[in-house]
């Protein structure tokens, strides 16, 4: 091997690994998703049991799905917000394309009044495993 | 120990054992917190350093603070939401009470226009841990 060819390796590896580098620190950012959700007071029990179960397994079976929390405001319990983190973009539109959020969707479609969806970009996401 | 005396320490040992399982059965209810700021957009930049330094530490020192995550909107950066993860009411209490939180009030107070703490009551917090 020529000392040509030894730098054009050198350097093929050079680009490689740089280029490795940087889809790392893309992947790196997670894509979060804030949702704002008026519910129909009357199926309020019935909209919490579907959305308990299509989170459950979504966190189940989806590795891109890092993490989904949804709370009531207690000033308007039937007021839901949604903080979601998915591992980047396309593991959020895998989610929205997943068999048990068209099944999700399908059977709350009647229970909810609004629907407002955020695009977001992180400035800090720090936790620790829930107990 | 006489029959009653054994039927007393038995009752008293069922109290003790029931009131023990209601502890910990409120514990497992985090105290989740919402927070929307907007922020000086001249001073955008000085207030994300001094959160993420703010939010670092309490996961770091805190056992009882579970998750603080600060995401930006897309729409407008100067907005910024905070959805916020304590083992319970008395841990949040004690966040706020903390040096470095003190510290990043007294930083930011200057920077942020309007803030706006929303209670609420958790319906499903599901979670991996982040990569």
């Amino acid at each position: 091997m020529g000392t040509n060819c030894l730098l054009g390796v050198a350097l093929a590896a050079l680009i490689l690994s740089s280029s490795g580098v940087m889809a790392a620190e893309q992947a790196k950012a997670p894509f979060v998703r804030i949702a704002e959700l008026e519910i129909d007071p009357v199926q309020l029990e019935s909209y919490k049991a579907a959305v308990k179960e299509e989170i459950e397994t979504s966190i189940r079976v989806e590795p891109g799905v890092l993490a989904i929390y949804s709370v009531a405001l207690k000033e308007n319990p039937s007021q839901l917000r949604f903080f979601e983190i998915y591992k980047d973009e396309a593991a959020y539109r895998a989610h929205i394309a997943s068999p048990h959020f068209r099944k999700y969707v399908e059977i709350t479609k009647g229970m909810i009044r609004s629907r407002k969806l955020l695009d977001t970009v992180p400035v800090q996401l720090s936790q620790r495993p829930l107990p």
